[in-house]
């Protein structure tokens, strides 16, 4: 028998089921170098849960061979679940100034201290045990994202993380296209490639197009202007801030995120605002109405954002004026189309136009479309290939995108979660699949919610509670007071007396029946209580409350 | 003064701040007329809620004056309220023979007999107290719509419907665009339309257009057919029918409204099906896979579809096969793009081929685009113009595109459900508004859940409940028994010993300090035991539980 040959496992553990929480594990002999550890958010059953990570079993069992953390850029669902994980191993991060300056802001809120932070730059290299990792310059709708070349002896792959093709970029650098085409040359065993937007075809516009459609309408109009953006889109602020400026209007920041990451954006140097620009949301009032811009967030109708409350009418320092312009320069990510309108609605109803990405070009994607993933795959000439991020259409969409550029069929692997791609020298195959899955976090509780207390809150979220409190003697075992009823989430009781008093009713026949027959079991009490009152219930209310017999003894 | 002049009330109840839950009220002198009573889908805020209908005080403090229900068409956001009006006011329901066909199940299932039905075609008009109604063929998703000519002494009144304009309807019968011509020539004082598509421009297709792409798509497929759709889009069905029979397959209905519907559709001659084309969903696997198409429910993501079961694998009769061809003819109406994302992953997932609305002309709208509602505007020029069927941004411009056409802005009225527009021969301006709004319907409840009852089921989703149990002495007063905890959806508690323990330590701290301090009153205990637990959760798990303390004296 030969020596075994080495070989390089890439095992996705989040990102394949859905777009969000991107989680990516490279092992190579004793060492593991994972990219990007990001969250998701709740899915609409996951009643109460705040924010989903991937199933971290794997690293915690190798935990001694995690070297290091490398990040692509400073999204929630590239950064989210770091903090989680370094709880867990700390070990050091890698990446832009910008990206790593909103991880700190992160770490800062977890008090995790004591991370061990690395700034690079687009072009670096570094080399950790068998791996050496380099940074590629890509577009995206934040600043300083980066793709990774991954090179190890059994294999080179590339992990494009998300990205866009602009060759008019608002900071003035495009993606490295060079710097694939040259690792195509050398050659790559494997592509991991963004999917996000693999079912648009065409090219994704430049984000430079939005800035003209921002001035034209800036130069145009006489109201107050607000736009709602995604703070971490540095550009697209950048764009706001230089219409402004060009056209005589003050700009004010508004919504905690959109102060914080400005904050950074323009310490980090990724944000430039002219001296005298900026103002302070309370003084608003203070300028003529077409002298004022308003940069806030909430372009995804977020309940509590300030866009929100503007457009309810609940924002402490800013109110919605008759004619006011607002542009929400996003689209909505799927799931959040019923909360823009409302917010569209209730802007509309206090009297403000509103543009929107369907009646104007106030927006651009960050993820490319069909022609740069062919474009990328072009260029990089894998021999290997994996969409990834993407629910399971997405994938396979992005696979027959390869096929139709000649690439064999079996060379194209539509990954789940947990599943091993082993690269080496002599091909890609599947592996030994690791453990994988969703964790629930719901405040500080990490995977303590699960399937039982989800469907619990699922019961009581559609049809509420009811309680029985019964105390039985103990002497005797018979009841001697209650039982009592409360409930909660079931019906209005004040107006419901009638059918709350048929249940105490029901209960007592019950309770009457179980003490002639000299049952004194509680298990056997609680059932027949439960039971009775279960059928009462439905039939009279065609609903089913969560039962809670309680019995104390006196 | 002179005699009062007589004035026609146009009162929306529902359908404009929504789509959904149609509900227009014209009040003459001594007679009301409803036209359509629809229902509406709960908000995500609603939880457990089943429909939403509109507030029918007013008819019901009026309920001597109303003579009779006219419905446009048989879908439940026309219908759906209809069992309820009815249940309160029982009166004659006039409309189209389908319509009307469907009416009829959904008041055995609500087990309303004695109701007067009356079978109308286009083109008859009824006289009822000072109203004469005339019926005008529109066209829609279904088969057998009308509009509404409402004439009263003192108005007349143009109500669409749903409508859009098919010169090419499957039925063979385009809208009467002649007659909405000639209403517009005798003088039209108020026009109510459709305002559902007011944001798309151009033209709806017509339904025939997507038999081209069936007759197109099943000519060529090898694999077994399956398509969703919604079974009251007859004309939809019929084309499926035609190009199974063309092509040599055999047609499975699945689904139960799939089933019902269609049974009511052929037996009042909407659907044609050839001798021997139908079989049991049972015996589609006698048949080879190219010789089979089955129909089903299921194109909305509807988690309890036949659809959404066999793409989980949980229908008893159907699987899908690794190839299977299924066409999603539909798009998803907002807020069920995740639910329809969700079935297209897993049927792919188990091999099938999915085609939907994005990647083919499997569907059309049935609502009219700009150009057909400025054609309806152009031939009936009314007086008066009140959008209906939308939220406040769709009404907003449905208005727009009026005063493109020349309409001025003071005919033009953006109402809000429950006000009232009096139209007489001098114009039409604002009355006093009625009572509006949305009554939740959860089980046999109607109206019975309120805001107290949703914000329970709201903090019992999202964090659960504990229930703390303290039994004190008749004669003492103090504690003899528990504190004993229960929780449900709030953690694991088997996971969770240590802090369900701590919880009874800090709840157990609680009542000797109130015992030593010698409270004795039962609000003042529950709330210091309220208290101290809900810091002690708060603060270990950053959650809120809600909390029950229940004492029981012995």
């Amino acid at each position: 028998m030969t020596r075994k040959e080495q070989k390089l496992k890439v095992i996705p553990l989040g990102g394949l089921d859905q777009i969000g929480k991107n989680f990516t594990v490279f092992e190579y002999g004793n060492d593991i170098i994972v990219v990007d550890a990001g969250m998701a958010f709740p899915d609409d059953e996951m009643l109460g849960v705040d924010v989903v990570i991937p199933d971290m079993t794997y690293l915690k069992k190798n935990f001694e061979k995690v070297r290091a953390i490398f990040v692509t850029h400073g999204h929630e669902d590239h950064i989210g679940a770091i903090p989680y994980l370094l709880r867990e191993i700390n070990v050091p991060v890698y990446g832009t100034k910008l990206t790593l300056g909103l991880i700190d802001v992160k770490l800062k809120e977890h008090k995790l201290g004591k991370v061990k932070m690395n700034v690079k730059k687009p072009g670096d290299v570094v080399k950790i045990g068998g791996f050496t990792m380099e940074l590629i310059r890509v577009n995206h709708s934040i600043p300083d994202a980066v793709a990774y070349a991954i090179k190890t002896p059994a294999a080179t792959v590339v992990h494009t993380g998300d990205f866009k093709v602009d060759f008019t970029p608002i900071d003035g650098e495009p993606i490295d296209l060079a710097r694939f085409a040259e690792l195509g040359k050398e050659g790559v065993d494997l592509l991991l490639s963004d999917s996000t937007n693999v079912k648009r075809p065409g090219f994704t516009m430049s984000e430079s197009t939005v800035g003209e459609t921002f001035e034209e309408i800036f130069r145009h109009a006489e109201s107050r202007i607000i736009i709602a953006s995604f703070a971490s889109n540095v550009d697209r602020v950048q764009q706001i801030v230089n219409a402004a400026y060009m056209n005589g209007r003050k700009v004010a920041f508004s919504g905690r995120s959109m102060v914080n990451v400005t904050q950074v954006a323009v310490e980090n140097g990724y944000l430039k605002i002219p001296e005298g620009l900026l103002i302070d949301t309370r003084d608003v009032d203070r300028y003529p109405e077409n002298e004022i811009c308003i940069v806030t967030t909430g372009s995804q109708g977020e309940p509590m954002s300030a866009l929100a409350r503007m457009s309810k009418s609940e924002h402490r320092q800013l109110q919605i004026h008759d004619g006011d312009l607002v542009i929400l320069s996003s689209s909505p990510i799927p799931g959040n189309e019923k909360s823009v309108t409302k917010v569209i609605n209730n802007l509309m109803m206090r009297g403000a136009n509103v543009i929107y990405q369907s009646l104007a070009d106030v927006h651009v994607s960050g993820h490319a479309c069909q022609e740069e993933l062919k474009l990328m795959l072009s260029l990089v000439k894998p021999k290997n290939f994996m969409p990834v991020h993407g629910e399971y259409s997405f994938l396979k969409t992005h696979g027959e995108l390869a096929s139709q550029l000649g690439m064999d069929q079996n060379h194209i692997f539509i990954m789940e979660n947990g599943h091993v791609l082993e690269v080496s020298q002599s091909g890609a195959k599947l592996g030994k699949p690791v453990p994988s899955g969703q964790i629930m976090v719901d405040g500080l509780g990490v995977g303590d919610v699960g399937n039982i207390v989800l469907r619990d809150r699922k019961r009581l979220s559609e049809d509420g509670l009811i309680i029985i409190v019964i105390t039985l003697s103990k002497d005797t075992g018979k009841v001697v007071s209650g039982p009592d009823i409360v409930s909660r989430g079931f019906v209005y009781v004040r107006e419901s007396e009638e059918l709350m008093n048929g249940a105490r009713i029901v209960v007592e026949k019950a309770l009457e029946k179980l003490m002639e027959k000299e049952v004194r079991e509680w298990s056997s009490i609680k059932n027949e209580v439960k039971d009775s009152l279960k059928d009462y219930l439905y039939q009279n209310t065609k609903r089913n409350p969560m039962i809670l017999p309680i019995i104390t003894e006196a």
